[in-house]
């Protein structure tokens, strides 16, 4: 009988050409495929909740397949993890409805960003945050991450060229969090447009650092324009946090 | 005229066959050298408190060298990392007494060694830390610690093969911290033998787990030898966290 499989998962997402497939080239899916089916002892078509880019990384994303093993559900992570590389986990492994759909099914996720603020930069976070050295304004970062909370046509949020049907999201909440130098960005919200993480912490720390001035935020919520904003930060600084279903 | 030049130095170890230049294989000291060399426009010889292994890391480790530059002591640093990769850091630089020698002037160092414990590995502590899935005994532990703290004969924690005048150490302080899955083991002492550390830290995992008795650490204190104690820690969960002088 097919049963499906949603697995939790952890990565270190800098070795990797992203979640998704491509030739020649070693992704977070094509690793999990590859290995999941050696253990399923058939080939298995891996479901991800989204993309994650290039030198992005995860704590809990979460994927599904469908197998016909009779392996008990919490056997399934420890088997997987015996093959897998060092750099990608299953934090857990559950049987779960046939209909179950990790990209379709989600119903809201959390991206944290993360930048490490300091005048030298730290080795032990290099591949995992944003090395900015220069002096931030906490309380305008905190400030300006507040005007995105909501529902909001975030088109100017969009990396440019990329297109989908609709460009209205909701975000739940934004918040700053400081541990001595590192920062972290928390934005949850129930989709994400391509790049729009990156833009936002990359617009956060340009108003921060005072190039741009918090006004900015709602001129391109009303305006649409991705010039309006700042740079797009870095890809090792972001984490999918974790997705939720209902 | 020439000065005396202190660093201290943050670096992540995974990518380097140890401190030692050695022909061939990059080291920290030969990537130090050369980049160093560079900014003073002379080659420079660099001194380091002591030798860390392929594999280990450093939040403070310190070295020195001479050189007739001008630059501002507080600029060195600045200008180094400038040509750094990054993994290695200067976190500090300070001119000092033209007979200061970061080797031979060292009191006291204090290593961290790092243990994540968990059912699930975690894809980003695998370059900073053994992981050890087994229930510890976290008293037997502390406890375990507590014996070799003190002015003893270390021969018994010493890798076999190595020679030294002496093997007499005094540790200072050792302690357990945990922090959720992460155990850090802080080890404080004047001197360290060749495997020292990573002795003592394999020994008291083997205790944690029940392998061995707390009284295995009292025998080979009195009996010196070194198959009475546990296996050797890997390199990853070592750093070198600070170097202490008068």
């Amino acid at each position: 009988m097919v049963r499906n499989i949603k697995l939790t998962l952890a990565y270190d997402g800098t070795q990797y050409f992203g979640w998704q497939t491509q030739k020649n080239r070693p992704t977070i899916q094509e690793t999990l495929e590859t290995n999941i089916s050696i253990v399923m002892k058939e080939k298995i078509n891996l479901i991800g909740s989204g993309r994650t880019d290039r030198g992005v990384h995860a704590l809990g994303q979460v994927a599904n397949f469908k197998a016909t093993t009779k392996i008990p559900e919490d056997k399934i992570k420890i088997a997987i993890n015996a093959k897998l590389p060092s750099d990608i986990r299953v934090l857990e492994s559950r049987e779960v409805d046939i209909d179950f759909n990790s990209r379709f099914n989600a119903v809201d996720k959390t991206y944290i960003y993360q930048i490490y603020n300091s005048s030298v930069a730290n080795p032990f976070y290099s591949r995992y945050s944003w090395f900015v050295p220069q002096n931030l304004d906490l309380t305008k970062m905190e400030e300006a991450l507040q005007l995105i909370v909501g529902t909001h046509d975030f088109k100017g949020f969009m990396a440019t060229g990329s297109s989908v049907k609709s460009t209205i999201r909701t975000i739940y909440e934004a918040n700053l969090v400081t541990e001595n130098n590192l920062l972290k960005i928390y934005i949850k919200g129930n989709g994400f447009l391509y790049n729009m993480v990156r833009i936002i912490a990359g617009t956060i720390i340009d108003i921060g650092r005072g190039l741009k001035d918090i006004s900015s935020i709602d001129e391109v919520l009303i305006e649409k324009d991705r010039s309006l904003l700042g740079r797009t930060a870095p890809p090792e600084g972001l984490f999918l946090m974790n997705v939720n279903y209902e």
